[in-house]
């Protein structure tokens, strides 16, 4: 397993993770997942977590920089299929997923995002109150 | 790595296959996802099989096995993003995947999809002449 697949629909990036993470895959997944932001000028990423039954600190980490580059890339973050025992043992731990939306499925996801894309549309750049 | 999570789009389910398959995964698979095919009234199923390098006969089975079961429930399926090495060594070791439609990458297939299921329609028992 060397990469995880990215699957482009519409503008928007789809990423299932299934396998344990390690250093190198993250970064790969990283690097995959930017390039393809940029080069498909994609606005959304959902990353689907359903499979994953812990979530420790090094995923954590992982899904906060990926929001944080997705977002400097004017892309939007959103997790999904988040199972009930992991956010238990991640309020529980006190870990924090920062900046990151999350939804329940990859419908309501995608939901959120065309939510997030419409809202931030093109007067995006600070100047939204004009709009409302 | 217990089971092979299934996406619900609409009224399509995609899978994408990450990991190496064993027989049991694959059987998990085929009743996870006919349960979701009966439980979402789905249309159409999409493997993605991208990150696949290679694909075996037991890997061929059980595609063309969960075609099967999928058409019995009344929804297509449609395998995408197979690499080009996969192509060839299919056709050179004479393996069939017999009765699926194959296509580029996700959104080819789920326009595939939709054409298929448009053709279905609400006529689809044979007297699909008598609408053209």
């Amino acid at each position: 397993m060397d990469r995880i697949p990215i699957l482009k629909m519409g503008d928007v990036l789809l990423v299932t993770i299934q396998v344990d993470m390690h250093d190198r895959l993250a970064l790969t997944l990283q690097d995959d997942l930017t390039a393809m932001i940029v080069a498909h000028h994609a606005r959304g990423v959902l990353i689907d977590i359903s499979s994953l039954e812990m979530v420790d600190s090094f995923i954590g980490r992982m899904l906060t920089s990926i929001a944080g580059m997705s977002r400097l890339l004017d892309a939007e973050t959103v997790v999904v299929g988040m199972q009930p025992s992991v956010a238990i043992t991640l309020v529980e731990l006190g870990l924090k997923i920062e900046g990151i939306r999350t939804a329940l499925d990859v419908e309501k996801g995608m939901a959120a995002l065309n939510d997030a894309v419409d809202h931030a549309g093109p007067d995006s750049d600070g100047d939204r109150n004009a709009s409302n």
